[in-house]
């Protein structure tokens, strides 16, 4: 029995015959020789078919194959610096499964394809090498983001999706008819739930899909998107601030440790990510908007960030940048106030080096009970929805604090993305919902 | 600077000074001492406050102490064999962050509460010491599955939550309206998306909320649930079982090894967790549909199993038990064929012993491109909306299979719960979307 490899254990088995099975990714032949290259999702390997040495209609199999036929290849491994992956094989038998025929090809050829055409064939666009690469750097970071959680005393707890009341305004939120005449919205946030099992736990995060009626085509926005959510009691604004800046130092450090290939085929300047380390620039809001506006922005004090002012804010810092105390006038109600100024919010935004953007928002939770209500009341929030969260506030309330960070968004930045759609591998988006 | 620990640090504290950040547990307290036990979300500790040694004014704040106040401890560790986790801790100062006050208590107290009250309180419910280790054990069941799937070579790839077309039937589908007149349904199962990128990345596995809009009222279902499902290319059921056995045994090992303190609190028999060792025991649904009329079930050979039928069939097994080869007719479009009797189709359950139910669900996918479409017009599918499902048959077929483990019904089992209710932080259900 031939033992069945992956392409990645290629190296542990040179000089033994084996079998990889894949498809056909790409294929040069002359007339003695043929070198058709396998994918088979862990990596690529370019074998090699001598007419001489094979029966002659397999030989001829070989060279007629089309791209994307599935395949198995029985063959010996060979070190050879000048091959993808540093390895060939020599071909010794080949079955295929499906040739795909020449009158229905893969629709996906080295050719330039339009954004529209690939994103129609998104199921089948994952397969490039790209692609492949952005999905892998995804998972990493998914995985990066778990282990920091899951080490340093954070107990995972999974907050609904189906919510009967909305964490920030309802313009943007999706609604779903919920058996008879009740309707549910889908979670833009776990926080006000964390904010509970927080008081339960010590430290917990949430960390699934979250979503977003945003009507507006940005290459920042997805309808649907991941989210992770620590929330931490007994825990500061300085504290919130403090995990923020060691989970992405954590992260950008895996994924250079892990993913280097990855990032190569993707043409990012690994020095960029390189230079991510502790501690991050640090600015207040009220700085934030003088530096906008000697730098052209439109911003007035009082105004939150737009896009552009985020990208002004960062593209030329080499680290992310961490703005903190905002207006309580365009934040949700339930953060803290400072208690040096009563017209700013213990508010922090991590904004991405490199132009990129927010990747984190996050802060300090009020804990006062009387001072929640009353921000209940001037922000006309409907009382009785919110008793369970007023009730955090009565029964042991502490000082208590924690953020979200957008998966997506991290995904762009570490792979240095012009835009969100690739950073998952279904993207849902305001004209997308196929396939 | 005092340093701050959590309850299950102190072990690693005997003999010190440290600071503990919780809430109050529960308190004994007679005329010259009181136990104050304090919870912090990591344990319980005992602390002990003598009178002579404390300023008076600070023991009486102590000896009123009210259930869930919020209060930050120092006192010095000691180990202490009869107290709960091995350590008592002799109080030195004691600040109240806030004093619940008698006029308005914490609304759980020891007595018993009906199960709607709980449900009302889950925000609260959450504190106590079985809910506690519900969640860590649920937490340590998805720790294990993705270190599992992570160290298999699978690729995490997350499918969309919004799906334009339905994977089994439309009866249990959530509709949500997405923008102008489109409607999209949340997800059942990433199944078909799996099926897409298992062809790019080799295997795959994705781990997210599902939805199912179940109108009827059961101990084992949620609206909302997670599940994991792995998918394989070059993969038979055969392979498909033996992952499913494989996963199943990862996870109770590391519960077993990680989760003890918390079974032994759930009163658990760790026993029966302890049998659950590889090879689980294998029936074909003939053999299957005998064994349940000779228990005395109605089941006729071409029915499916009612959640009764699960439990009959292994309420007497100490082992998960693999029931494959079920009749087509009520399975979904997709199962491959059994090639030795075509009115069977490769699919298998894994129900759970000690009558827990089914816990996965898979098998084999159709691969062969014809086959494919015949099926999908025999079930009257829209052939357009599954044209990118047919796509994957088309270029470069290969035989795949992968199946779905719900989360919840895992947490059940391992826990040894009567009811799914209790597997989730917030469970949603026919009448339970609160808080």
């Amino acid at each position: 029995m031939i033992p069945r490899i992956t392409i990645a254990e290629a190296g542990q088995h040179v000089g033994e015959t084996v079998q990889i099975a894949g498809w056909l990714y790409n294929l040069r032949r002359s007339g003695k020789i043929a070198f058709p290259i396998v994918r088979d999702g862990y990596g690529l390997m370019q074998c090699v078919a001598v007419k001489s040495a094979l029966p002659e209609e397999l030989f001829e199999t070989i060279k007629n194959l089309t791209q994307e036929s599935s395949l198995i290849v029985t063959g010996k491994i060979r070190a050879e610096q000048r091959a993808h992956g540093g390895f060939e094989m020599d071909v010794e038998a080949l079955e295929v499964i499906q040739r795909v025929p020449e009158s229905d090809p893969y629709p996906i050829t080295p050719k330039d394809h339009g954004v529209d055409f690939l994103m129609d064939h998104r199921h089948l666009w994952l397969r490039s090498q790209r692609q492949h690469a952005i999905i892998r750097v995804r998972h990493e970071i998914i995985k990066a983001v778990r282990d920091y959680f899951d080490s340093h005393g954070f107990t995972l707890v999974d907050t609904p999706i189906f919510t009967p009341a909305a964490c920030e305004g309802t313009t943007t939120l999706f609604e779903v008819d919920y058996f008879e005449d009740e309707k549910a919205f889908l979670t833009q946030s776990g926080q006000l739930y964390n904010e509970a099992t927080a008081m339960a736990f010590g430290k917990t995060y949430c960390f699934g899909p979250t979503f977003r009626a945003e009507k507006s085509k940005t290459r920042r926005h997805l309808t649907e998107f991941w989210m992770v959510e620590p929330e931490m009691t007994y825990a500061t604004l300085d504290d919130v601030k403090r995990v923020a800046e060691e989970l992405i130092v954590f992260i950008v450090g895996r994924v250079l440790e892990n993913r280097r290939e990855e990032l190569k085929r993707l043409e990012r300047d690994v020095s960029k990510l390189e230079a991510i380390q502790a501690p991050f620039g640090r600015m207040s809001y009220d700085d934030a908007v003088k530096i906008l506006q000697t730098k052209g922005s439109e911003i007035q004090w009082g105004g939150d960030f737009g896009g552009t002012d985020e990208t002004l804010l960062t593209e030329d810092q080499t680290r992310p940048v961490m703005v903190d105390r905002f207006p309580a006038s365009f934040k949700a109600f339930y953060f803290q106030p400072d208690p040096e100024r009563s017209d700013l919010v213990l508010g922090v935004d991590v904004l991405a080096p490199e132009g990129y953007g927010e990747i984190i928002g996050g802060g300090q939770r009020i804990h006062d009970p009387e001072l929640l209500l009353k921000r209940i009341h001037e922000h006309n929030l409907p009382v009785e929805a919110f008793q369970w969260y007023i009730d955090l506030r009565k029964y042991g309330t502490v000082p208590h604090g924690g953020f979200g960070m957008g998966i997506e968004r991290c995904v762009a930045w570490m792979c240095g993305l012009e835009h969100i759609r690739e950073t998952i591998a279904f993207p849902r988006m305001l004209y997308r919902l196929r396939p």
